[in-house]
């Protein structure tokens, strides 16, 4: 008989935490979430997360550590969590060290975009790569570096800030300062926000009928109504994957990778997404790479943030 | 008596190919030049190759290795220089072992913006950071990458292409296929042609004088009319800087490298140029990181080549 080996995937997010027993192929046993508790402090977040990883202690199965995806920079020389958007008065909690006290467990952080491209590589769409540039479109556009089969962190574990690269000079103006990051194009709130304010331009469009309907705008329902052949819907989904293409193939260009996967929210805008980047990037990336590009979706889906989580473990051990 | 090493250093250029004997701490003890015939097909190149290194050979100093800069994609696995621009008949070529089985040597080969990042690393601007970005702007605008003090490849040898990043989705068409490269605005050959057409336009731009005079419009006579406070030249060498630095922010985003080396001969557009790239990045690029930009001139200058070449041989050995 095969034992298998667990590990415990924790995905810190602003408003939840989801937990999960994860064994090393990545098959979720036992998962559940509770609220994180953001506005209360630093140590009203911990509790939440010890609480949850003590409920998964309990269970009988082989527990080899602990991995947590958190927002924020993870300084791994420093072992600190900091400044995680949203989380009140956390400026730099060491958190690995909080919970490997606690608990006597090996325990991984990393930042949950980073975590997402190693949950892909161990577990998803990246497995036979070496190299590959992993984007996560959500609320944000993030990004994970894989290069030789590792995860890249760059000089303070910043790296992979793909939302943050700009196509436009003089582009939108972005939260980050700088104008025209693809993030203002694709990312979900930039997005939405911007499909609301133009929908009335268009009149016709299926969208309005959709939302009158109650339905509430989001990237799948405009998806829906491009599935309903409507033309507005088209543009905004081909307009925005275009612009990440030009983006991603900037990035390819100076890293010469030329293999990309696409997971998070947005990415439900389905295949018209993926052949458009795909296209775009084959039309302008240098042209030795053009027969190379591969442009795939993320494996892991919605339990992608605890399995990215748990494959910290495997990913080390 | 301390004794010296000594590499020879080769820079293939489509032109002439420069030599030097250079020692360990990147003083050139001699140098000269050959034609490269690059228009007789590679034979007739790497004769060139040979005459020159056999010269240098005759030499009493210790010489460790012989290391060569060279355009197009150097292979480093299969040992092959593959498609430099100009060279007729040219396609893949085993350069290194060719060399080697000639000399009984050491032998390096390297792309030339890769050989100039690993110049600055062993003997120039380089020598204390670990990580980072090189820029070359000459004719085109060339990039190395140092991540913990080795040279960053990519997949097959190509990474680096800064001067292919895009600032502008339906910006300058570039020759490489794409929009908006950053090398269509601040390589040299579309900047002077681009400052030839507008210049009609700025009748009293004094670059319109130096001309008449029989200057000739090269990067430097930009800035001599800028130092002449000449508001056009001006404008055209913060435009320039503007956009690169536009381009260097992204890529740090990416890379979370906050240390940008600048040399080639556009570089010559001087300070103005590097305080309007600098002031740009730190505008620009991500919080965490704006302290921590540094934009530096390289100090190879016009030995670069021949002592980025040789510094290949000091890098390995």
């Amino acid at each position: 008989m095969k034992t298998d080996k667990y590990a415990i995937g924790v995905d810190l997010g602003g408003t939840s935490i989801k937990f999960g027993l994860v064994n090393n192929e990545g098959k979720i046993k036992k998962k559940f979430s509770l609220d994180t508790h953001a506005e209360e402090g630093p140590d009203a977040v911990i509790n939440q997360i010890k609480k949850g990883i003590d409920e998964l202690l309990k269970s009988k199965q082989k527990i080899v550590g602990i991995g947590i995806g958190t927002p924020g920079s993870v300084i791994q020389k420093k072992g600190t969590v900091e400044n995680p958007p949203n989380f009140k008065g956390w400026e730099s909690i060491p958190l690995g060290s909080i919970i490997k006290n606690e608990f006597n467990k090996k325990v991984f952080v990393e930042n949950d975009a980073n975590a997402a491209a190693i949950g892909e590589m161990i577990f998803g769409a990246g497995r036979k790569y070496e190299n590959f540039i992993m984007v996560t479109l959500g609320t944000g556009v993030g990004g994970g570096i894989i290069i030789d089969g590792k995860i890249y962190r760059g000089e303070s574990g910043a790296a992979g800030e793909i939302g943050h690269l700009s196509i436009e000079e003089y582009g939108n103006q972005c939260k980050c300062g700088s104008r025209g990051c693809i993030e203002t194009y694709i990312g979900n709130n930039y997005l939405i926000e911007h499909v609301k304010k133009e929908l009335p331009l268009h009149k016709n469009s299926k969208l309005n009928v959709l939302i009158q309907d109650g339905e509430t705008l989001t990237p799948k329902l405009i998806h829906d109504a491009y599935l309903l052949k409507d033309y507005y819907a088209e543009m905004i989904i081909t307009d925005a994957a275009f612009k990440l293409g030009v983006a991603l193939s900037s990035i390819i260009n100076v890293l010469d990778i030329p293999t990309v996967i696409i997971g998070g929210g947005v990415s439900g805008f389905g295949k018209i997404l993926f052949e458009t980047v795909e296209k775009t990037i084959k039309e302008r990336v240098m042209k030795p790479n053009r027969p190379k590009i591969v442009v795939k979706p993320a494996k892991l889906k919605n339990e992608a943030g605890i399995k990215g989580a748990s494959a910290l473990v495997f990913y080390r051990s």
